[in-house]
């Protein structure tokens, strides 16, 4: 994404998004290249401005507190290609080409591995990548 | 979906859901064409249940505070055609088929019509037909 001293200088944008009583705002994140849908997380005012700034998805945490540089342990990044924001101003979208082509925790593409079938949830996708393989301290 | 007496006699499935402190978990909407992120919404358990057995998308208004099958005005209801749970257990995606060609309540396919260039968030897409149209009473 550009950058450039306007866009630095005004914050008018980060208000216009209606933030929930923690500060957050969801983000559905989508890759850029097929459409599919590779996460759900949350941002707050700072790691959306980090993300612009950037050019890289960070989320806030919610179960660590904390700001979290996606794939900052995996390598697993995440480039942002477009964000969007909807009708009310409470959710976004963002584009992303992925990198290593994992998003989620468990080694798989997608963390919406689970499809409802006659009252159960089947896991539908395979895993690429042993988790073990990916977050090796 | 299928619906059977199996499905209809267990909710281990709905409990498997973390809901969040509302009773909601965030529902992605898709469209089962060609994958664009139609909106995004919320549902309890009542409508999640609701959705399953009658194939059709009914989200929990949080403004409301009521049930609200999505086109019961617009006539733009959604016919499910999958439902996916996230690794985590606490979000949802539907693709869903589009009855109508517009999910969003200005008249626009997706709600997501606004995207961000510079430090501002130009709208980019266009009004299909004009809400005053779809919403007459």
């Amino acid at each position: 994404m550009s950058n450039n001293s306007n866009e630095t200088s005004s914050t008018d944008w980060l208000q216009q998004i209606k933030w929930n009583a923690d500060g957050l705002v969801p983000v559905i994140v989508q890759d850029a290249n097929d459409s599919t849908i590779l996460m759900f997380a949350w941002m707050n005012q700072e790691s959306l401005a980090i993300t612009v700034s950037e050019g890289y998805a960070t989320y806030w945490s919610r179960s660590r507190q904390r700001l979290w540089r996606k794939g900052e342990e995996s390598g697993h990044r995440q480039h942002i290609i477009e964000l969007r924001l909807d009708c009310d101003h409470d959710a976004l979208l963002i584009k992303v080409e992925q990198i290593g082509g994992i998003a989620c925790h468990t080694g798989r593409r997608s963390c919406f591995f689970r499809i409802y079938k006659k009252g159960q949830w089947e896991i539908n996708d395979p895993i690429i990548v042993d988790p073990t393989i990916i977050y090796k301290h």
